[in-house]
């Protein structure tokens, strides 16, 4: 990723306003990111979809996003920005593994279903509302530990599987997006280790947490820095590219 | 991987010939293993296990997996080679997906219980029967299309992504499995486009596909040369290492 002038993109020309919209807005870093992107007002409107907010978006249930894609499109705003901050490392079904033994079949296939299938169906639900000029920039938070040549410590198999799943969805729309849309970004992003619901539970001594609030900031640098080349690919906090 | 002369492999001291188990033994790649390590003639035993044979296996039923690790234990012979040679492109619910309009919850859902949870439970069933010392190796057959980056061409969402996950669940086994038994090696293999059922739908001219029986030789001959260091890689048929 390279620091451009955005003034050399001649689509710009092209671009409105339009909205930002946010997957799981209820959480600690997409509440984070809503109100950040509100506070900046660059957006027209910021659409917050989650299971708490109305209507509810439920990743395992397509018709609350075919619906939520609906509401979007009726608006007649360009969707410029989306960020999708779903997921899920234990509870709710899941079970953050220590060996193998713990592998749990209901377990690991909601894993999948919420880290993997669900961010799929936002692809496939809003991807086809991206403009076909101009920047438009789809995020979706994955995690270092997804990393499959970074993986050295071993254990977490659901959420390992089901982020390495989710880079390889990220990485299979890129190559479908730069066809339809070739101005267009996809990308998945390791946010850090951020003080939430998520990583609590892990919060020993010696890991360092930042608040949602410095994640967020750090997260739009990075997504600002985004150009058409890095469509596809698994970004650090930093901008530099983690190995699959 | 390098060629090394198995004499110098201390553990063989402690080698009997054991047990080889084939996972998927009726499809086309899983039969004609079966067939080779039979008329081979290296092990004492080889279990077949699949779905038409009997005891059924049904990677979607962790109780037949149980039952399958329970035979093989009260055998009394050491798993020396374990190969599993399930997995599923498309029919039996999956799809291979042109675009992101193709997606479908269940489709891709049924792809990672087939090709990335049902191969955890064989590890979690399976990889504790490994012997303490000694040579034993488990195989899963993974895909160069499962490869992050090496993707390309995209499409095949779910067969992507869930071999993306069966890669990562590997490389994950083989960490935990590198502490428990340091001479025990778990790998994925790509066994190349292979004339089987899953691959005939996509046999269009131009594409090189080879008999089972000489993938067979070709993924045994990898095997055979396979060291403890190689454990959680994704290689291909000649032995090569693919990126993930």
């Amino acid at each position: 990723m390279h620091e451009t002038n955005s003034t050399d993109h001649a689509a710009d020309l092209d671009a409105s306003p339009g909205a930002a919209i946010v997957f799981g807005a209820s959480g600690g870093i997409g509440m984070a990111l809503s109100e950040a992107l509100d506070a900046q007002g660059s957006f027209t409107r910021v659409f917050r979809f989650s299971r708490s907010n109305s209507p509810g978006l439920d990743l395992t249930d397509e018709t609350t996003i075919a619906t939520a894609a609906r509401q979007v499109r009726d608006s007649g705003l360009t969707p410029r920005l989306m960020i999708d901050a779903t997921g899920v490392l234990q509870g709710d079904g899941c079970i953050a593994e220590k060996s193998w033994n713990q592998i749990d079949m209901a377990g690991m296939l909601r894993a999948f279903a919420i880290n993997a299938v669900g961010p799929a169906l936002l692809i496939k639900h809003f991807l086809p509302l991206m403009p076909m000029h101009g920047r438009s920039v789809f995020v979706t938070l994955s995690a270092r530990v997804g990393s499959i040549g970074d993986n050295r410590l071993g254990g977490w198999y659901s959420y390992r599987a089901s982020k390495a799943a989710l880079n390889q969805i990220v990485r299979t729309a890129a190559v479908e997006l730069r066809r339809k849309r070739p101005e267009a970004i996809c990308v998945a992003l390791h946010p850090g280790t951020v003080d939430t619901a998520l990583s609590s539970p892990f919060q020993k001594s010696g890991l360092q947490v930042r608040a949602p609030a410095v994640a967020t900031q750090e997260l739009l640098s990075v997504i600002g820095r985004l150009q058409p080349s890095d469509s596809g690919g698994l970004f650090d906090q930093h901008g530099e590219a983690i190995p699959w």
